[in-house]
Order: structure tokens, then sequence, then C-alpha cells
């Protein structure tokens, strides 16, 4: 057989993973924003069934056969053929040792974490999640050490790491946890301070939510997101998936008593969004038809949401249609006095609604107790009392229920362990580019302009065609000239910060 | 291997094609209700991977010879497990003698031709679907071919019937449609001219859209629709799709200037609903976990809609709430003055807004230009003409756009020819099944009570908990004791109609 007769069959071979891959996508989707209550045990059946399939599609030996002839054939491959074969090692590295039965179980099992995690935060029960999460812990670590059998050296949460970040291990988000703590922490204790007598009760009326989700719709649609390529619903925690490059999905969640959690929401699930619609016709559909990494992905995220959301430039045409929309709370408030609320920064409780300056702390916590939780020195049920005790030992302050507290986020009801970190890479990597687009482009006349398309377009050819065909680190290196290097991000929070609140002006 | 492993095994097998089922029954859902409408191409490729997949799970050498196996145990197996195999065989006989990529290319044509339907019918333009319809034809034309190399007695159009009713042909079809002819046109055109003087204006008030939604919610929670195990959405042409028992899905539409369209869509797609969230729990994610047939299915949705949502006594309880929404429209509207309207026959141009009395005529127009297409003597492009000409001679009238006329429904789009005469069929089985649950329960009184409960749990019991166990004529033996007899429907139409419009009171 020729290459590029073993290179079709290839391709044919991961089309029907892909399409198996995309029915699970659209039924996590559905799980999360639409399907009846009590669907769930027997739709988790069937995603446990499908999920068994796709690791099949990939995971056998003719597969394996192909995909090791074309190894061979190095530089004689396209780019892109040889992006898609190092993703298709990478799936191997990660699922070849585990039975698929077991995966299959694990599949069914996530399935159903959802519904009974976002139960026991509207209980404050961390105890009503306690049995799921701690069988899902156990399969992690179960297929950690599964994969450990090659990789003797990795402790089991850098091998989950790696599956968000392939360039980012423990010892390099040590150095980069440690920087923030030794650069950012004592700032942070010398801005708050500051920054109280900032008044922001304008977030505190209440707003109608028929009118925010017209607001937030109008939001999405100037940043760029494409409605007829596109769709918006509501979930209880917000989030950005995607069937392919023409079908992109946002949800948001609206509360009656403040405004900014579903402003800033949707900014930075539109940040996510853009990034997918943008992937390249000729990678969408395939296995780099994704982003080159969680990191990378929320660094697009981060940078809509705070550092053009959070801009005042970006208000400047956009807030009048704002006070418009809301008067009682926001006529008497100026341009100047929204920018200094919207980035007050101050301990808080919840990540999401976090400020850009304090948001890294509230990734350490997660970041420390995973790593403990995996090394297996933490045990499930020990959860709440170290993560109210990390809370008060970064932020100041205890939450007053698990809800608040450790049930918060809905990651570990997915099985997601390790991706927390990504978040904070993700800020650190917009920093980064920021520093190269503002020289590189007119970054502050597009926004007074309304001209969002052309940030938008500068993101599209530098980073989101690419998919997964080039590395974080590859990107970085073309776009700023340099690899990942998170002093940019101190920089930038302590220049922003300081111009705000600590400036004599 | 002992029998029951033989069953474990298949079973074991069935559930990978019910998986993939399952998910294309959802990406079908999505794709008529939220999919953004770029989305269609590339999706299709997906569906069209997962329907060859479907199609392999089921038609393989492994599955042939654990069902041959089985079936020579004859009545040593239990009756769900022969029901599963006589499903199979017809499953078997459907498919295995279709080329699977010419399955997958046919599945893959479906998936795009809905929005190119509802595009033409948007534009009114025939022309710009015929050629999507064509190709679908030329499809069905083919892959019966294939079927009548087992059944070269039968036609074309035999073979697509079957699939919709195993225990219907042209045959008996014609013996019923000519019955209809005989016996109820000529008093339909005695009908008519004497319901011509009955009020209907209030259906032509503007009805605000978000009135009607919560009405119409109202009206299917109030007919039995469980909402923690169902989803309503929207969609151009109502309907009811299920992923099983606990997820049962049904859509609706909305039109400003008309309210009579929504409400009887509501109870009609109810129907369809309670059927399948009564089948039992053994079944359901089976083969045999769903109607009986077509036409049965039909008839819970024709009974719920016109049997017991046209009646007086149905509405006795909660016109008055219906008065107080739309108190413009109806505040004036007697009671019995809407029960004439909601009955009002008249020849009209849409089969989905006729009447009970007309509606068998819309179908037969469709019945006899479906033969005609499938023997050859008719060809695509001739469809509106042909269409125009029969509606001129069965319903007095021609549709003033294609739109209007052959454009208007879904099914030719989804390839279902062989279809429509589940409806007339369905509406036949209900007044069979009719005559007998009036004399076995208090049926006007449950109704007057507003205890539609006893009613769903009536037909619950005797049909829905069977799924596919039971063929039709079996159900309706052990209800009514008689096979399919038409003569009740003849007969219920003539009382009622009668009652309305020709007594002297």
């Amino acid at each position: 057989m020729n290459e590029e007769k073993v290179w079709k069959e290839l391709e044919e071979r991961l089309s029907s993973y892909q399409a198996i891959e995309t029915a699970l996508t659209l039924l996590e989707w559905d799980s999360a924003t639409l399907a009846p209550k009590k669907a769930d045990q027997k739709t988790a059946r069937m995603v446990g069934i499908l999920s068994e399939m796709s690791f099949q599609a990939l995971i056998n030996d003719d597969v394996r056969k192909l995909k090791d002839k074309l190894a061979k054939k190095g530089t004689e491959l396209s780019k892109i053929q040889r992006a898609v074969l190092r993703e298709l090692e990478r799936q191997y590295a990660k699922l070849e040792g585990i039975p698929p039965e077991e995966y299959r179980a694990f599949s069914e099992l996530k399935a159903t974490a959802n519904r009974i995690w976002s139960d026991a935060k509207e209980a404050g029960s961390f105890d009503a999640f306690a049995p799921a999460l701690e069988k899902i812990v156990e399969y992690q670590k179960k297929f950690a050490d599964y994969r450990r059998k090659a990789n003797p050296g990795k402790s089991r949460y850098d091998i989950l790491l790696s599956d968000y970040e392939p360039e980012f291990d423990c010892e390099k988000l040590d150095e980069f946890f440690g920087l923030i703590k030794q650069e950012l922490v004592p700032f942070i204790h010398q801005i708050i301070p500051k920054a109280r007598m900032v008044d922001k009760t304008y977030n505190g009326h209440i707003f109608d939510v028929e009118k925010q989700k017209r607001f937030c719709e109008f939001l999405a649609e100037y940043t760029g997101f494409d409605r007829d390529r596109g769709v918006f619903s509501e979930s209880a925690h917000p989030f950005t998936t995607n069937l392919h490059n023409e079908d992109v999905r946002i949800t948001n969640h609206f509360q009656r008593n403040q405004l900014e959690s579903a402003i800033f929401s949707v900014i930075h699930e539109t940040g996510h969004a853009v990034y997918e619609l943008q992937i390249a016709d000729d990678l969408t559909q395939t296995l780099v038809g994704v982003g080159a990494s969680m990191a990378m992905h929320e660094s697009q995220s981060r940078f809509y949401e705070n550092i053009m959301g959070r801009s005042r430039e970006f208000w400047k045409p956009i807030y009048g249609k704002l006070q418009e929309t809301f008067p009682e709370a926001l006529s008497e408030v100026s341009l100047d006095a929204f920018i200094k609320g919207i980035n007050r920064p101050e301990f808080s409780m919840i990540r999401t609604e976090a400020d850009e300056l304090t948001y890294p702390l509230h990734i350490l916590v997660r970041y420390e107790i995973e790593k403990e939780l995996m090394d297996g020195s933490l045990s499930v049920c020990q959860i709440p009392e170290v993560w109210n005790k990390k809370y008060k030992e970064y932020l100041g302050g205890e939450p007053k229920d698990d809800a608040e507290g450790a049930l918060q986020d809905v990651h570990w009801s997915g099985g997601e362990f390790g991706y927390f970190p990504s978040y904070a890479l993700g800020s650190a990597i917009a920093a980064q580019l920021y520093e190269t687009i503002r020289q590189e482009i007119p970054f502050t006349m597009y926004l007074e302009e309304g001209n969002i398309e052309k940030i938008k377009k500068y993101l599209g050819e530098h980073i989101h065609r690419y998919g997964a065909v080039k590395g974080t680190n590859q990107l970085l290196k073309e776009v700023t000239g340099e690899e990942f290097s998170p002093r940019y991000y101190i920089e930038y929070l302590k220049r922003k910060y300081t111009k705000l609140y600590d400036s004599k002006q």
C-alpha cells in the first residue's frame, strides 16, 4: 500500500472516531442544557456504550498498524499529517493501557455525576456528592497508574495534567505558582485596601433576566460570535462546546440580583467560541481541529474577558447601551466609576466571579488539593475542611457553606482533574500575547471604534486557524518571540492595578 | 453456548445499535430544533458515518448467527425475546440487501434535506426542493428494488409501507380509501354547507405567543405529559421523539394570528408522548421499545387530538382558563360556540390544520401521489401539478402556492414515503378503540372531572406498555374484540358530525 492509500485508510478510521465523539459532545451538551431530570440513568448507559465504541474505534490493531506505518515516513508527511499522528500518539498513550470496559463504566459514571453534583450543590451538601466523587477519583488514580507503567518517573497528577497541557508538569507549575505567591500576593495585599472605597453598589440592583439575555447576546455578537454558526443556551455553569467550526455553542447563567456574572461569562465564552469558529476548514472534524492546549484556549477566553472586556476602551462605545438597558442601576454611574467597579479586587469565595487580580489564588487552592488527592495524601471526605483552610490562608475568609466552597465548580464531576491550572496559565499567556498585540495592531483604537472584528482577525490568523497543529510554546514563540514566560502576567497585573488604584491622579 | 449466553451476547450487540440510534435521534432532534443554520453540511457527514455504523452494528455475520441460532429455539424463548427477534428479522429484511455505503450516502443526504425543504417552503419554490427530492426518491426506489428480490410479488410502495405498517399493504389501503370515498365523501358534501354558518372568527385574533406557549404547556401536562421525563421545544413542523421512556420530547409551532393550530398540535403530540412514556421499562432501549406500528402510534395522537381534545367534555373544566388567557378573542364565545368552531368541517389546503372529517382526503391525495412516484408513473417535477389537481378534485380548491401545496409536509425530505397512510389508519383505529373505551370506563365523566390520568392509565395498561411486543391487530383484537375494522371510523364521524350540525335541536 502506498503512503497516500495508508493515509486515506487511517483518515476513514479516524472519521468513525470523530463521528462518535461528535455524538458524545452533543449528548453532553444536551444533558447540561436541556435533558429532563429523570433521563440521566438511561441516557448514561448509552453514553457508556458510545464511549467504549469511541475508544475501540481508536485503539485497535488496524489503526495501530496504520499509525506505525505512517510514523516511519517522517518528513515525507505534511505538517497536518504529522500533527494528527502526534495527537493520535497522545491518545494512545492516554488510552491504550485502560481496559475498554473500565473506560465504559467510567464514562457512564461521569454522565450521571453532573446532576448528582448540581443537586448536591443546590442542597449545599458535600456529603451528597462525596460517594460519586470518590468513585471518580478512584478511576482517575487507577487510569493514571496504568499510564505510569510507561512513564514511571511521572506522578499521577503529572499524567493527568498532560491531557490538558502536554507542555507543562508539576515542576513548571510549582515554579509558576511560586512566582505568583512571591510577586503577586504582597501586591494584592497592598492594593485591596486601596480599592475598598470603590463603590460598586450598582451590581446589587435587580436586573431583568430577559434584558440581561438580550444584552449578553448583543455582547457575544459584538465580539465576534456568529449566530449562523452558533447557538446560545443556559446551564448551571457557563461553558462552550462545539460539534465543528460551523456549530459552536455557548451557555450562560443569569441571576436577577447581579449583572457582572452574566456579562463577563458571555465575553469569556465568546473568547472560546471565536477560537473554535476560526479553526481552519481542513482541520475541523479531525484530531487537530481543537485548541493548541487548554491553556491556549483559556488564554483566548481570558483575553476576551479581562484584557478586552474589563478595559475602558472596550466599554467606551457600548456603555451607553448598557446604561439604557439598565437605567435604574447605571444611569448615575459614570464610565470611569463602572470601570473601577468591574475591576475592584477583593478577597472572595467564588472563582468564576473573582476579579482578575485574585483569580490565580483560587486556582492555587484547587491545584494544591488536586495534587494531594491524586498522590493519596488527601481523601475525598477531607476536601471541604482543607478547602476552607486554604481559602482562609490565601483569600482571607471561609465559604459560608460547601455550595460556596468545595462544590462550586463543575469540573470534578466530569473527572477533570488537572484542568484548573490551565485557567491560570491561560491568564498568563493572554498577558504575554497582549504585550505583542498592542505593539502590532492599534488595539485600543480598534476597541474604541467598536472594531472587534480586527482583533478577532488577528487572533484568527496568528493562533486560531492552526488548531492543534502547532503547540502552545511554538505559537507563543512565533507570535511573541519567546516561549511561555509568566513575567508579562505579573507586570500586566501590577501595571493595570497600579494605574487603577494606586496612581496619584 | 447455551441459550441464555447466546441471548446475552445478542443483547450486547443490539445495545451498540441502540446507542448509535439514540445518538442519531438526538442529532435529528437537535437539527430540527436548535442547530445553527450553517451547521448542516458538516454535521450531516457525521450523521452519515454514524448511520453506517448503526447499519453495521445490526447487519453482520455475528449478529446473523446469533439471531439464527435463537430463531430455532421457538417457544423456549420468552414473549419479549420472540418479539425482539421478529423486529430484528424485519430490520434484516429491510437493510440486508442495501450496500452500507449507499445507506450512509442516503443518510447524509437526508440530514441536509430538511433545511433545503424548509428553505424552499419559505420561498414557496418547489423547484428549490426538487433536485434533493429527486435524489431521495431515486434512493428509495433503488432500496425498494433491492428488497423486492426476496419479495418479487410486492410493489415498491408495498415494501415501503411495510416499514411503518407491517400488517397493511396497498390492497388493504385501496379498500380502506375506497370506503372513505364511498361513505364519507357524500356525507362531507352534505355536512359542509350546513356548517358554513358556524362562526369561528375568534380564531383570527392576535394571540400573544408567550401566552400560547404557557397554555400549551399547561395542556400537555393536563393530558399527562411528565416534565421530569420530557422536554418542550419549537420546530417548523411539530413532532415527538424520544431517547427512551424517561426522555420524551415534543415540539410545537406558534403563529400570532391563530390559536387552534398550536393547541391541537400540542394535544396530538402529547398523545404520542404519553405512548412513549408508558412503554415498559424492560422494553425501552430495545428493538421493541417503540409503538406497535405507526398507525397505532397515530391512533393515540389522533385519539388525544380529536376524540378527547375536540370534545365538549374535555373543554368543560378548562375552557374558562382558555378564556381568561385570551379574553379579547374568547370572552364572548360560549363553550358550545367554541366546540362548534373547533369542529367546523371545511375544504382546506393544509393537512395539519384540517378538521377531523376532511382529514382523510388530505391523506388520500398523498397516498395516490406516493404510489405513482414509486411505480415510476409520476416524476418529481410533476408533483405540484398533480397535487393541485387532486386537491381540486377531492378538496374543492387549489393551493395558492407550493408552500400551501406540495411543500407543506416535512416527510418526503426525510425519505418517509409510505408514512402518510398511517395517519388515516390511526384515526380509524382511534375510533375503533373509542367504541370499546366508552363502554369500559366512564370516559365522559373522566373528561368532565379533568381526570385525564385515568384515561391515560387505561391506554397505558391496554396498549402502551406492550411497546412493539404485540402487533396492531393483536392489540385491537385484545382490546376491542376484533381486528382492524374501518366501519367504526365512518360511524363515529357520521354520528359526531350529525349531532353537531345536522340535528334538529
